[in-house]
This record gives structure tokens, C-alpha cells and sequence, in this order.
């Protein structure tokens, strides 16, 4: 078989909610929402699919669904885009990423990346025969480690992964280290893969695409999901802008590797784009909510809890509840323990990682959440 | 960009259906149905989406799903398997063929495949850093070229691709044909990837799997669509049989591309794969009629009629027709002149194609085909 697949572990997402489910636990693991989404989204996914359109769907996307990825990108980055040659609709995020990764490496490419990190990330650029070159963030602060991040670029690179708002940090990069990042993609004539998978999830803060950036239009790859804007993760409906040379090469990427996504799930995703701002703004509203119960209730428990500006999750640090355990056997007792379940951080690293970290998702219902909180205060 | 991707054509598919568009010609090159698929389960698909759970399915699908292929597997072939470690749910065909050859595939492995092929195998195979050793069948008649097929296997081979009932051919690969090659493939030490996702689609003529044959349980993956088998196409919903410890290492390979499909289609498939033997054998049945209609049909027109036995395609000699023009000038005037789109057949050749024969697909309903006919004759 094939090493590199074969020696990869089970995703530990798959692992905690296994657990999860073992213990009949809270599951703070896997970020999935427990709020369905839009229900006249939901409904035109069940019409669309009635209404006798369920062959083959475009390559590359329904036509509805390409204008509407086209004019959300105008309206919440002011980019302007070709909804015909610079979109590509995909199953899902996971699959944008590897399409986008297929259509750039070869052999011997060099990926920056930013740790801790998405965990396909690496098995992908691996697979392609890329060469990771990785900079850490250091919490509690994520702060870009700006020299760190110039040394790991050569005349090999041909990528960086920026995902912001950040998995698992919750971190948003702001304005000032965005301009730092398109210089060093500019000045080695690269490429930058935007994972923006949470870009309508942050709290209080701006999300920038760095695609939005002068001099940024011809060299993103900008990654967006319905899974993550519309609280419907299971649709696995994603959407990727590039300009259109490295878009054309990407649909044949994803020619290869799924051909089409359902029809009525795109034209039902189309519907949900064109929703006006207060959508999306209410969205995050709740999310902040959700994130300040949580945030609230683990500082009172005593963890050490990380800033965060977005995404669907919140870095806690254990060492004061932990009596020296790491944080994989810390997320196994407090799953069989107090029966709610995180995912221990050092799955997020590709070596040495911390060891008193564990990521909880937040886009759960505040009763849930509060619910967790009681079971760990019981427990503590 | 990466060159592999960069140099691929655009899919013949896509490039003759926005022909058809173009010159509102009848689309016969594209192999989808133009009957929808069964309504109880069109209409499953949309309850499920009301019902409340739009969030990931499992990485390897919905236990309901994996129940019901296994089942599948036991009732149509013989063949027994654990639902929970052998069967992996894709988003389609497509994706559990990627993922098959990422779980094999490392490079300098070679792979055994039969020419005229699908055209996602040698793109995939080549990014995989994979060695393709291409065996011709030869027109009219298709039978499988023993010395050649044998003299192709090797110490390096890791795999043979199987496409029975096979695209573009109509081939169903016989008995002895298949017992020939499980000898090659167990002498060898290799294994069978078995791309069978017209499994149901034989006319008076039996499908067996390659997998049913003594010796081959451990040694083959076995491709199925429900897009095939339930004349959905768009809902892209494949699945995968393989012996545990294979099917473990594409479930890495399924979660680093796409990670899970949507629940409300796994669980209205499910139901499908459920359905009393009837359904398959009618819907054999119509496509056999369909079948019946268009080769006589083109007959009657002068075109040299290849046997076919499955699949939804008709392989048919230009030679009497086509004045000395070639398969791809030939279809391009079909569709510019006569407005009937077919599919050029050297599209599904490695290099030096014959020139001689275009696909037509015929899994549309009666009157389509008709009128197909009429306006080829108008034409002529
Ligand atoms: C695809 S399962 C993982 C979901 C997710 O994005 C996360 O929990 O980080
Ligand atoms: C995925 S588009 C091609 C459909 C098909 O299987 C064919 O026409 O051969």
C-alpha cells in the first residue's frame, strides 16, 4: 500500500467523536454546529431536488452558484471576479484544498505553512512530493514570528497555506501582518492557498482576505465552505476564486478527483450567498455569544484560555488543572470523566508539539455549552 | 503550476456537451440518463434533509449505507463483507477511483490498464508518479489479448484496472476472460481495481465481479455509483468494497480529498440498494430497449454497429459515413450539421487512437433516440 496513507493515523476528529459517542459525552471536539441551518435553505435543497435536475452538474459549477461565489466576493472583500473562468465549486473545503495543492506542486515544491495546522494539510503536500517548510505561532498570542516566516521562503517555494480565521487557534491575521505576508509571496513570486473556511465567523475583528491585498488578485487561491457560512457541514458544498489561469488548472484537479458536486445543494448554497449582510452578521453574533459562555465558564474552571478572534474554536491551556498529565491522556479523562470531549492540540503539529493544549469548538447551543461546563465543574 | 494538470485536456465530456448546447443538438455523448431516477427515493433524499441532520456524515458513511452495499455485495455476487471495515463511501466513482490508486499507488509502481479507457485513469495514475502499461482490445470485437495482457504484468505491477461492464466499449468481460486475468493478477501478487459502476446495466449477458472469483476477495476494490445504478447522476454518490485492511488505508486517502458525503443522499441510496431485485432487472431491462432502438437504428443509417453487452454505450464504425474524415471532424459535423452529439473515440486512447469510431450513448428515453435517428437520416 501506499506509505504515506498507510502510516497515517485515523484523523483524530474521527478518534475524540468515537470517544465521544463511547462515553455518551458532550462532543466539544469535532467542529460541527448542533444548530441546523438555514431552514429556506434547506427547503430549496428538498424542492431543488424534485424539480428533476439530479444528472451530472456542471465541472465546474452551476452557473447560479459561480455568480453568487462571484458577488460575495465583491461585496464582503471587494474583489472583483469572473464568475466563468475564476470559480470552481467543489465538495467541500477539504476537497478545494486538494484540488488547489494538485494544480500548483510538483515534486520538490516547497509549502510554508503556519503550525499549529489543519491536519490534511501535510498528508496532501506529502502526497504530492511537496516539501513542508513550517513556522510556528507561539500562544498565547499567535503572533506571526515575522523573520521565522521570511527564512522559511527559497527560490523551491512555491506556496504558503494561510488559513485565517484560524483553525485551531481562533486566530484572525490582522491588516499589518497580512501586508508583511503578500510582501514575502510577492517579493518570491509565489503563490498564497487562502484556507478562509471561517471567514464569516470572527468576533469583534475584520476578516481581510489577503487576496483583497494590492498586488494579491493574481496569486491567491481563496478557499470558502457553505459548511462553515451556513451552519451545514454535511453538504460539503466548498468554493474556490483564483485567477483564471490557475483556476482552469484546478477544474481539471477536481475533474480527477470528484468531476461535479449535487446540483441541488449548489443551487440551494447559491440561495444562501445572496442572503443580505444581517445573515452573516447575525451568525457571527451568535457564535460570539456561544464563544463568551465558553470562555467565561473554562476561565472560572481555571484553565488557561486563549485569545481568539474567529473560527469556531477556543485554545485552552491545562497546565493548571492537568497534575502534569499531557494533553492527549488530559482529553481522555475528560471524556471519560466528566463526559465532554476536546481534541488534544498536539494533533495539530507535525513534531514536538506543546503538550498542554487542548482545542474546544464553541458552535454548539449555549445550553450545551453550559451544560459541559456544569459536567467539568462536577467533575474538577 | 503543476504540468501533469496544466497539459490535461479539458474533458471530451464537457468540451462535446457545450457543443450540443451550443448548436441545441441532441446530447448523446455524455453518458447521464434523461429519465429521473426513482422518485421514492428522490423523495427520501429531500424528507432526510428536513429531518434535521446536515452535519458530516461519518468519514466512511452512513452504517445504514455501508449495511445496505454489503448486502448488495452478498445478494448480486456472492461476496460476503464486514460493512464496518470493508465498505468506504465516496463522493462518486470518481473519487473512490482517486482514492483506490492513492491507497496503491506509490511512484514507479505500474499499473495494468486496457485501452479504450475512461479518461480520469491515466491523469490520476501519472500524478501518482505511477507507471501506466496500456493493453489495446481491438475493435469489433473486444476480446481480451491474452499474450499481450500477460506479457504486460511484471514484478513492479501493483495493479490492474478492471472496467467491467466497460466505458466506452459496452464490453462485459466474460468468465474465462476474468478467470485468465485473477490467474495474472495472483501469480503476480497485485491487485484489482475493479470499476464496475454499470454493474446492473447488462443486457442478456451476466456481470460478474471480478472480486466473486476464488482467490480475488483480498486482492480487489470494487467501484460502485449509485449514480449508475439509480440514474442519478449529480447526486455523486460511490462506494467501495475492499478487504479491511486496504479499505482502511483509502478511508485516509477519502479523508485527505473529500472527508464524508452528504447524509440526506447516503441515506436515500441506502434505501435503493435495498430495493427488491425488480428494480434492477427493469431498469436493465429499459436500457437494453433503449440499446435496442439506437443500434438498429444506426444500422439502418449505414454505421458499422460494435456488439456491446452493458454499460450505456454503443460503439459504432464511422467508416461508411465519414468520407475519409476522422472520429473527431465526423462527430463535429454530426453536431454542427445533423445536431446529434456523440463522443469521439480517440478521446479514450493513450496515443495513436483509430480514427474510425465515435460513442454514442443511449441511456436516453425512446423518443430522444428516435429523433436522433430522424435526424440523422435527414442528414445524411
Ligand atoms: C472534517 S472533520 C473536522 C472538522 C473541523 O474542521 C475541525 O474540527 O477542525
Ligand atoms: C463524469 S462525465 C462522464 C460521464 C461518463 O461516464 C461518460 O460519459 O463516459
Amino acid at each position: 500500500f501506499n506509505r504515506q496513507f498507510a502510516d497515517l493515523p485515523v484523523t483524530i476528529f474521527t478518534v475524540m467523536s468515537a470517544l465521544a459517542r463511547q462515553h455518551d459525552a458532550i462532543n466539544l471536539g469535532q467542529g460541527f454546529p448542533d444548530q441546523e441551518g438555514p431552514q429556506d435553505m434547506i427547503r430549496l435543497a428538498a424542492d431543488a431536488l424534485l424539480d428533476g435536475q439530479n444528472q451530472y452538474a456542471p465541472l465546474t459549477g452551476l452557473p447560479e452558484l459561480r455568480a453568487a461565489v462571484a458577488q460575495a466576493n465583491l461585496r464582503f472583500q471587494g474583489i472583483a471576479v469572473d464568475a466563468d473562468s475564476e470559480v470552481v465549486v467543489t465538495s467541500g473545503a477539504t476537497e478545494a484544498l486538494a484540488a488547489s495543492l494538485m494544480a500548483l506542486i510538483e515534486p520538490g515544491d516547497e509549502v510554508v505553512l503556519m503550525e499549529p495546522l489543519y491536519d490534511t494539510y501535510l498528508p496532501v503536500i506529502r502526497q504530492l512530493g511537496g516539501v513542508p517548510r513550517i513556522v510556528r505561532l507561539q500562544a498565547p498570542d499567535w503572533a506571526l514570528p515575522r523573520q521565522a516566516l521570511a527564512d522559511a521562503f527559497s527560490a523551491r517555494t512555491k506556496a504558503i497555506i494561510l488559513n485565517s480565521p484560524m483553525n485551531p487557534t481562533g486566530k484572525v491575521f490582522t491588516a499589518d501582518e497580512l501586508a508583511f505576508i503578500a510582501t514575502l509571496v510577492q517579493q518570491h513570486d509565489t503563490f498564497a492557498i487562502c484556507d478562509e473556511v471561517y471567514e464569516h465567523l470572527v468576533f469583534n475583528t475584520p476578516h481581510i482576505s489577503l487576496m483583497s491585498l494590492p498586488g494579491m488578485r493574481e496569486r491567491c487561491v481563496r478557499i470558502g465552505s457553505a459548511g462553515k457560512s451556513f451552519s451545514l457541514t454535511g453538504w460539503k458544498v466548498g468554493y474556490i476564486t483564483a485567477p483564471a489561469p490557475l483556476a482552469t488548472v484546478i477544474a481539471k484537479a477536481h475533474q480527477n478527483l470528484v468531476f461535479a458536486t449535487p446540483p441541488n445543494l449548489q443551487r440551494a448554497v447559491a440561495f444562501g450567498l445572496n442572503k443580505d449582510t444581517a445573515y452573516f452578521t447575525t451568525l457571527a453574533q451568535d457564535m460570539a455569544t456561544q464563544g463568551t459562555i465558553l470562555a467565561s465558564g473554562l476561565q472560572r474552571l481555571g484553565f488557561g484560555v486563549l485569545p481568539y478572534q474567529g473560527s469556531y474554536f477556543i485554545m485552552a491551556d491545562i497546565t493548571p488543572l492537568a497534575n502534569g498529565q499531557d494533553d492527549v491522556a488530559f482529553s481522555r479523562m475528560l471524556t471519560e470523566q466528566a463526559r465532554v470531549t476536546t481534541i488534544p492540540a498536539s494533533a495539530f503539529y507535525a513534531a514536538e508539539p506543546p503538550r498542554n493544549l487542548i482545542r474546544f469548538a464553541f458552535c454548539k447551543r449555549p445550553e450545551v455549552l453550559i451544560e459541559a461546563l456544569n459536567r467539568m465543574e462536577a467533575w474538577k
